[in-house]
């Protein structure tokens, strides 16, 4: 990581997602350090990320990761699935800040919760289709452990439609879903920001499967290394309430509703990010 | 309509979409027009448009077309309904050629199929909450007409799986469209590029219901434009084949066998547009 000199610990975290899902890390950000400034990037001009290009998804991301560190940020977390799959190392090595992404994180929580080390992981199509999450699992474990994973992209737009606990989702779950039953996984890894918000449905079709959640998994490591390097902040004397900033690319006319789904709570002012102008 | 001397009949006409959608009407232009070259343009790089402010949909639009304007196409099809529906009437004062949205072609094919003037409309929650097919359908009515108007947001990510035909697809057909049978609809317009290669389903479910879909009306009013301007073209005489061309803002990874689902055939050959750079 290179000079980080201009880091103090009371500068926010940074947080950014192509579009809304990454609010329930911010959700889980709030819970684990209750005493951080949150700024969140949503690029929802250019949302969604997993279906466009390696190039396209590396050049946004640095644009987004641009945006933050141009807000003093001393944490950038990439929420995004498909950033922190295509292109994490690049922006790690290229901004003189810390940056964590989600897959490693979940990967960890993955490895500590299985027992029988079977894993099935699911996520979008371009999240399963670059292998990340095998590859990171396998690198981190040391042993071995078996991996099944399965793209599941119906999630998402089911989510944005609100249908979390219906017969059409269950439906949609038991189909992505039975196979794990027969292929003995103990454990399941969501790889998406939005699958969260699906644990109730997931969990009445895999009833014994223990369910890791890449978004609460991430904001633990953060709290870990924010600690490690002396960036944690500490409560305030003054009891003043943390900031909490939303930025978004593009102003969608819904966001205010959804939003209000992924961080558990209303949000009250989002501001217009020119990113990429 | 702003001067249009640089045309000629020889020229392509030009389509675009915010993806790849579009190329239903595509399919469509080649069966009605099949002695015309088509380029198409699709703005895989920011696509959806749906979820997006006026604002950003009309920049982009405002960029599709003259990315097609200066490859000196004769006539200018918005397969985007979202385009058609935001700012069709500001692209068509500030283009020196024809620019025919899907909407209006939509809307008089509905008109056209109606016996009991009782008219369903589906689309994208965009598309619904704009209100603009229920606004033009009035506007050519002239009489009396009942429009039961809603919104469909899975049937774009299920036809993009691939789940044109099974169960899930059939049970979200039947929670969205069973209403209609109540509402004594005798014409479902749909309202959106995907929605054609869900007619078989949407039968199922709407079995003495006519379906009229935008795509095949626009491509019959792009033959009525050209034929009464004196811009069709006619057979080659060398038998030369049409030439079609596809740009894509972001060449996604899967769009040659997504592509194939849409155009009704293999995609050969597709180039990278740079339309905002």
């Amino acid at each position: 990581m290179p000079n980080v000199s201009p880091i103090n610990r009371t500068n926010p975290i940074g947080v950014f997602d192509s579009g809304i899902g990454g609010l329930t890390v911010v959700r889980a950000l709030k819970k684990i350090l209750p005493n951080e400034d949150i700024i969140y990037l949503g690029d929802t001009a250019r949302v969604p990320y997993g279906i466009k290009s390696p190039e396209a998804i590396t050049r946004f991301a640095f644009e987004d990761t641009q945006f933050l560190i141009n807000r003093k940020v001393k944490l950038v977390i990439v929420a995004c699935h498909t950033v922190s799959s295509v292109c994490l190392s690049e922006l790690k090595k290229s901004f003189p800040v810390p940056i964590l992404g989600v897959i490693e994180p979940g990967a960890r929580a993955a490895l500590a919760a299985t027992k029988n080390r079977r894993i099935g992981v699911i996520g979008t199509q371009a999240t399963i289709m670059a292998g990340t999450y095998e590859r990171v699992i396998r690198k981190i474990a040391r042993q071995d452990v078996e991996i099944v994973a399965k793209s599941t992209p119906l999630f998402v737009p089911l989510v944005e439609e609100g249908w979390l606990d219906n017969d059409v989702t269950l439906m949609v779950a038991k189909t992505y879903l039975k196979s794990f039953q027969v292929e003995g996984i103990d454990t399941l890894l969501l790889g998406c920001t939005h699958y969260p918000l699906l644990k109730g449905i997931i969990r009445k079709v895999l009833k014994r499967v223990t369910l890791v959640d890449s978004s609460t998994a991430t904001a633990s490591e953060a709290k870990a290394i924010l600690t490690e390097l002396g960036l944690a902040r500490p409560p305030s004397k003054t009891n003043k309430k943390p900031d909490y900033r939303f930025y978004l690319s593009d102003l969608t006319p819904n966001f205010t509703e959804i939003g209000k789904r992924f961080l558990g709570e209303p949000i009250r002012e989002c501001i217009r990010a020119s990113i990429a102008e």
